[in-house]
């Protein structure tokens, strides 16, 4: 299987990341992680984008705050597709990097999820990698009925707890 | 190959979208295009969701302005990938439908691209298509190569036109 | 006298919306709560919504967060009045869910209250049933004047606290 | 049946407001329009917000820009529901009139509504009349069903349109 | 002198209106304070505007937080100047009442000062008292001097500081 | 009678600015007009400032646009009262002058009213010379009522126009 | 003297870019142009930036809008002094480009100018060249005062013209 | 060498300053700083600019909050460059610091930094003097280099961390 990579600006930004390094871990998905910043090891991740391919990666999260452009370094430099996940940091709630990561222009998608959305950029992955894998495609359908089960049980009760 | 969807909340929709049938068909990837409204024709989206992957269909794009619900609608009945085009509409510069689209819950992502951002949307797609097709990745690639050359191009005779 | 019915995105909204409960108990309003969500359990909020009426519901609030489109997608699925209770998430201040929930395309409106308004939202119910109530009229008209002899009672001594 | 009541703070917004009518009138539903302006005519807005209810309305719809107090002064004079049309200004994209509108304080609600969305307040006063009157919801599941069927014609020829 | 008087839209804003009290306290200018709500007393509220110019009062302090309609309410009944201080509440940080309170239709002026700035408001009160009364005017100057010095002290030390 | 100032940071202000001087006019109020820049021109404008109350002048004026710091530069000089007028410019519809003019520290207040409201700053340096003056009082009032007047006109026709 | 070089993104940004260069002929200042995209060009990007001190450059300008990263990824590769400019793009106002421009994470600062700002990112080089240039700063000087005298002209006849 | 000024609007703004003021000394850059308002002490603010060339400074950082003109004061009285650091204050985030410092009218440029930027803004300070000064240009390449040993540093262990 094609390996996921997540790559972080900031280790920083860890406590938010890490819930996608648990779902790709509970989907059995293998997953590489990188400290790599766009502004402070420009090289490194730019390296990395240029290779990511023909070293068997098939999807590449990246996650950034402030004038978040990791994400969009990445892109540059591949054509895997990039999910950028964009962070909020001590002023502005993330708004600055949802524009910095979402506002790509023509030509370089960036895959934009919720700010701090760690766990829906790794359920994105998935759902690129089950495209071509009909067991992943699986393995998510069941994840959703559970999480359905799941809100019903939370509605079984609701009126006794409201 | 898997085939693309593009589905439009309205028709209005159409100047924005159609560019991005435009960059499908120059890459020789198959789409069918729908017109279904979240909130007008909520069975037909949903309908449509739900057989999306045993049709075919390998991707969805979902364009969609105002309170865009379009794109999700569409990823909580599929676990295909999900692009959301946020549109802008007479108001507020697409900020409404960047938001509606891009905060989902954890559990449903969307993969969102520039405020009308088809022809991104449409790479995005190949992109995630061209995960398992080295054809379609080397196209992508070509086609970057191409885009950095009109670039240059341009940079040639800069310091003649300032 | 017919139903209210507060459906919640999720259980994590019960602080702000037991506030409706509340209001509605006091008014002595029948209703029923329900946990069902947009994006997670769709299809149970679609049937709940295209049965409400002739289930002797009058009016359904809906109070959902980030990319909110629980009312939306109730409203989608019914002609019964509903109201949207924006809720605040961990960012953005509401302000997602609030352009989610009021930017609705032509021809689907949602009433749309205060970020975090669940008692506003109940009091609009409450108005809409009493339309054809005159009774709920005459509760409400009554619950305003002590409302404002609970402010005037405030003004008395406020020169003393200032 | 009950009345609606349309005021506008401002005949200028005669335009917006002029499509409210067209759903009223379409729908066969009564309706009386006013001029009235939370700051320019005060009392004549307080005066027909006391009077409302006994003077045979049902609804009242309230549209104003900029600092919209319009909707929000006649709700604080009735407990008839009333609906708020925020409308877009030469500044601001109706930012302000939304907020001016949809933030009311607690026990005072505005049933607040798109900005400059006049068809879906007309609409959600038909809807909230419709609650004790199953002709005018019949003849809003029909309009509903005809909206869908308009959705689907444009569907059906997209494909030779994109 | 004429009088100030302090309006607050609800006891929940004295902390933040008391430093309006403190000031005119300073500076021996004669004031009332109110708790009117413009949504739960309008008619308490219009009363004391109507009257407010031959009750001897020169100008109008009126605070409010959310859809903050009060300064307009009081300026909507009176043309004695009135000053609006948009207060905080628990979401969006002040801009929804800072709109609602500045963005006032073309005739009736509301002066808006900073979010929470009930200091400046009473400062701005009596620069407008102090028009027509030099004692007033000379006192703040001799208070402008005081700050200034202040700032001053500040900087003879902060070389050591930093 | 004192006069007021109408200080504009540019002279391609004037289309906005000039109705202040027409509502002057209108109530024989004595005014004189100045092109002064915070930035261009910093020591005409504190020049100005700090003479102003010695020249005659009860009230300043001061419109500018962007980082609109003239309206503070000139209350920094004085303690006469200082009404801001944040002007619209090219980008972000006149939010950055409303934060510049509105925003101000503890201590130096600035009036500050609609976006591009040049007519209300009128009305208000009016009303703020007529806390001293009940014959320019009277004319405001009067002013008041011929404009209610007005809006009572535009409603005895609107249901025919609707 | 050390030389500015002016990047753009796109050579769509022509027209704002071209006020720098207007600014730099007229002071002198030797410069060059390039359009060269962080997203379509990275590569050549990054190598005119690493390389820009010792082939002479001094400053840097970098025009670029929606996710702008180019100053960022100039500012990455060398220590020499960027300065971005945000340019407004089809929407949002250069919002985008302000955030993505001005919100730099800690250690590689961009000097961001105005939105659309050339003109001042041009004077903003040349301050920075001026620093260790006698002459070049009297020039700067010089156009100061034929600012200001600009000004006062207008300033002369502004009350013929209000 | 020159000299580096760094002015504040208030002591209170220390706590972020002094991070600039880290960042000169780890760089033996020599620096002054002072607290100087904008507002309550215009004349000195002024004073400092004007004379700031002749007594031997480089470039002056200016960090101030809510409608923070400090830097554009500065700017306006000289022609060094001159950094703003916009600061965050209690409301807003910063936002209206940010639009106030770098949104400056054509002819008088302000290098705006990140809000709360401190560190940053010593840095392009030290940029700005290292144009002409190859051991401090020496000096901030080789604090870069150590920047991203650190990143690096970090990526090797992130494995066993995520």
């Amino acid at each position: 299987m094609k390996k996921v990579a997540i790559i972080m600006g900031s280790d920083s930004d860890l406590p938010v990341v890490s819930k996608a390094a648990d779902i790709l871990r509970e989907l059995e998905i293998p997953f590489e992680a990188h400290v790599y910043s766009a502004h402070r090891t420009p090289e490194e991740a730019r390296s990395f984008a240029l290779s990511a391919r023909k070293e068997g990666f098939g999807v590449i999260i990246a996650a950034a705050g402030m004038a978040a452009h990791l994400a969009g370094a990445i892109a540059a430099n591949t054509t895997l597709p990039v999910i950028g996940i964009p962070c909020k940091s001590s002023v502005l709630d993330g708004m600055d990097a949802l524009l910095s990561t979402v506002m790509m222009p023509s030509g370089i998608p960036v895959a934009t999820v919720t700010i701090d959305g760690a766990k829906n950029a790794a359920l994105l992955a998935a759902e690129i990698l089950a495209v071509a894998d009909a067991d992943l495609a699986e393995k998510l359908d069941s994840r959703r009925r559970e999480e359905a089960e799941g809100v019903l049980r939370k509605d079984a009760s609701i009126n006794d707890r409201i």
